[in-house]
């Protein structure tokens, strides 16, 4: 039992402090035969990097993945993966500060309580640069998924940004990969930049809601009764740094609607494929895959370094104020969405072994 | 790794099925030498059990436990403790209905599009009657943390049916034990009444949100990363039945707050333990715990058994309509409060045995 | 995490204490579609039951067992199946003794210093009518087994009792069934018999070593590097009762062949599966099956219940001397070998869920 | 649930192939405030080191262990410590061979059947140079063993090499670190040299027993059934490359003892302290530690790779003959010595962690 890992057969473990030499995830479980590469993995792990727009830390990471056990000859063995990513921006900078006081809204002072030491250099263990790991385990949980269910798709966008929420009426795929926000509405885009920019400059920061869905997942994933599948994707979810929720397709909407409203209805499809009236149920019922989109949301809080002065307190005990200088995200929920889809191919991936393990071809078919 | 099963050093195992002869929770890693006996687990479970009132399912059940290990002269001993509970009221009713028709909203196609083989029976293993196992489960963890942590005091109540929402103004948790909804909010209760009453005659049902707040929870439960407090609560949560959205402290409203906002500022408190202003985190910052109530909401979705007739297919895939009769909650909500309850109960006393072994006295002090 | 339970996806729970209402087997993960009913599981607990001839415990128990749960019209639904048996003789004796004095090679001292509460009757958790319930889950393995690899087959005899051995010239697996001991060796049947009474008539007892065989297991089965087939084979053999050695094929012989003599040297065969010149390897090369027999041996302890007196001490810490008197087996490994066999069907089909699970179809082929 | 990796708590993940970039130890678990840093892990890799003497492989690799996290000023800091070994001697050899054929005794075959792929570098994953890893992983149990439980004392000695056992009336572990097999025997040092230089020469290899004793180790670690002291010891030492057999205590010969004989009598002790007149049990019962010493035993099988002519097949099977060159060791056994000495300390430290977790003060006392 690692508490610092996640998956049942496709096991991932994440190691590392945002200043220490390296970062990583060690990946047990991965299938055999898989074709994936260095430049694979790395092409998701561009997507996350900080700094390339003015909306993200400033920090100048190269964030180069490298593949240290479990492939050979450009294929997975079935043995573990080590996928290792070295900080090379370890800036020589002052943290006597942080290192007396607790920063509000982060780990410092959970971290000391708990254990009575921390890394307090960028936040150590609790700092968002863990989930450059994650990112790079969910690159070859793709790489996995491309040999073993191809039909699978899986993207992740912003549906909100303080509140300000897309119009889901000018909701179009193809904008996600056109702007800085990954917004799949071209004007929420444009408006969400100006907004943005405000809150840099006054040393603010906000959070955000992002959706990923998984489309092309089969009937039947998921167990029973802990092992959900909204039971993982919750806890994939809600284990990403500053997520303060989680929704299964309606989420916390469904209090609203009355039972008839939310009966997704059931028609005879193709190939005893049904198809359903709605998706109220975001592709889940009693914990099983219907067949239909996966569709999670999830919110992210506020940065909690901020160029405002908050009042702390120190280690000592005494009374203080504290400003966050240094370089950070106005909306770390924007660099969440890769990290996102990357923790949405890694449950998936890991239920899909788990059904052929326990099931093999004896579920149901419908006509 | 049971899917049937959560929590790491204090792990929870249901089985049975809703029409099966019992069902039952296998815990595991109770700390020896905590006092408990059935009457203590019954008290939790009285509390949820079906047929109370007007609201709830008529389903008569005695949902008597039986304590068949673990126990010895009134104390745990420290070996697994069965908890089964005979299933008596398994009406001989016609099933022939929806063993060939799939309920919308329900668990039955996917159930048989995974395993090509279910007990359709009240919906076997998907019925909201394994919370019975869960709610023992949690009765059991009361008394350990009332041995162990005995200033942990855990509360759930209703705070959202369908459209309406509590007066935080008029909040009263004494009000939670006098009224059909566990709501803390005196009026809400009144109106709530003639609400759920029309929902109940119309053959219709409607969701709802629940509030579980734990107080008294010490600092520094949660592990990094992926056994984060709120990780763990999340999954809890996530994995009842009909729940679809699972929310800490703000919630999916922190996207919303800005960082100045959002900020919880500490302040010296007495003996090492810091005064924080406010409590957006919902007490778990970095996935550990601060000292402050820890806050859980979830909700719940419309109870899908209703009397209004839905479209829906065969086993064989012909195209059918369903109504689905029987003794059911229109808002299964009001009895997931006690199973919200006992699911903190759970997650906190594991957490405060990994702390205990993890971190023993290790943690650090302030002031 | 359960430490009361064994398994990756076929996951075995036990429960239950020696004088308890009932103990039993929680097993998750059984695949769906298994045919399977209580007469089936009954055939193997009948082996296993005391008071069958003059050598094992008189203890008169039905060891009846009842399926709560997982099972619907005669088949596995792929949800926890609760195998539960009822304690029926509870002898009213006076165990004041043993409540105070600690027997020598039980665990009444250790479960004392490590709870500081114990069920002492019958020696509660720690006795061994706990393998009731694993004998139970063997059963449902074997019928799983059946279902997915019809041609593995499990067996299981004593190779040796107190200094005497089998002699492998005279091995014949026919007399397995014949004899009071499952040894294959009609001759060493019939001295055994009279060595064994001159044991119990002396109030003393003797060890013995149990051997089962696997054949028919498919060669790919077991995982590098910690979940090796023979890494859970040794750690569930050395889980029984008593037991103090694990061997596999040659076992801590092993230690005394050259390179030249252990090497079994492989030949072409038919369909791809290689033909080897021996199996001092016992069927397992790095962790993984080969297709020969799979070979497990285990040694078990005398029986610590005798009725000559040993020196012991009492919960005071006083000295003084104790006689077990009571139901006991002369020599517990005649039991053992039922047992054993269990765990041997529960680890192979672990392992074939897994090897499913993790590989699916992407293995070699030779030729 | 991570194949690759062993332990509750203090959980041990390893990674890496004989001739990738790298291998090392990703460890979760291990309590924070440890003071440890790379020489005090060097230390144990170095006794463990390939071409130290000509009776090991004369590979050359610094195996220069770096941490990569989960220290800080040199300490611990309670998250995810992973520990690296660059391969610097990846000889730029020709395993064209190797890369066709079986080797015999290797889990080349076995590799290939269940993988349908493998890195025949070196035997990849399944090389004893993973044991590197454990090595190092040991070494940061046995630096929280010292700070958590300094009275323990774990140690590793050969008592067989082929069929020459130690003379125990001549043992002296002051030998122990005197001579080139870690002999606890002076005599037996000598004439192995001459026994292991024929082998050698003659291109052969033998097999070797290796005890490991651990002192110290307080009453009441382990846990009833399944998680017990020695289930666990069982599978930690079986899971080492080329491990055929364990036993604890009397292990294989505990079947040939009476109950008599085999009783370990208890007398009053000091502090509670039972004292006992030997030590049969291998300082276990029930599963639980007795505070004696805790003696293991593990018979490793010769070196597979030797210069005599074996028969074997091609993966296209075709039979043909190899010689297995390269740079091995005569009795492989040797270097086991540090590894099975590693796997006690990881294993004492996790059951230290868990009793404390789930027993806290809770045990009992004598007296």
């Amino acid at each position: 039992m690692s508490l610092n890992s996640f998956g049942h057969l496709f096991r991932v473990a994440t190691w590392g402090e945002s200043h220490g030499p390296a970062l990583g995830a060690t990946v047990d479980g991965c299938p055999p035969g898989v074709a994936v590469d260095e430049a694979m993995i790395q092409h998701w792990l561009d997507r996350r990097k900080p700094g390339q727009n003015r909306y993200t830390t400033q920090r100048q990471e190269a964030d180069q993945v490298e593949i240290l056990s479990g492939v050979f000859e450009g294929k997975t063995t079935g043995t573990p993966v080590q996928l290792m990513i070295r900080n090379t921006d370890q800036r020589s900078k002052d943290y006597s500060e942080i290192a007396e006081k607790f920063r509000p809204g982060h780990a410092d002072i959970t971290y000391w309580q708990k254990y009575g030491i921390r890394d307090y250099r960028g936040g150590g263990r609790s700092s968002a640069r863990e989930t450059a790991a994650r990112v790079a385990a969910g690159g070859l949980a793709r790489a996995a998924l491309a040999a073993l269910a191809p039909e699978v798709r899986i993207t992740g966008y912003m549906v909100q940004m303080g509140p300000h929420r897309i119009d889901r009426d000018r909701f179009d795929m193809g904008e996600v990969e056109r702007n800085s926000f990954w917004v799949p509405d071209a004007k929420a885009a444009e408006d969400w930049a100006g907004y943005l920019d405000g809150l840099r400059k006054s040393g603010n920061s906000v959070g955000a809601v992002i959706e990923v869905v998984a489309s092309g997942v089969p009937a039947g994933l998921g167990a029973p009764i802990y092992g959900k599948l909204d039971t993982d994707l919750a806890a994939a979810m809600m284990s990403i740094n500053a997520v303060k929720g989680v929704e299964i397709g309606e989420g916390m909407a469904a209090a609203e609607l009355t039972g008839e409203a939310n009966a997704d209805e059931i028609f005879p499809g193709n190939d005893g494929k049904p198809v359903y009236s709605s998706n109220h149920a975001g592709g889940i019922l009693g914990g099983i895959s219907t067949g239909q989109d996966v569709v999670v949301r999830f919110a992210v809080k506020p940065t909690s370094s901020i160029l405002k002065p908050r009042q702390t307190i120190t280690k000592a005990g005494q009374a203080t104020e504290i400003i966050t200088k240094g370089r950070h995200d106005p909306c770390v929920g924007i660099r969440a969405v890769p990290v996102g889809e990357a923790m949405m191919a890694c449950v998936i991936l890991d239920h899909l072994l788990l059904h052929r393990g326990q099931i093999g071809d004896a579920g149901g078919r419908i006509g």
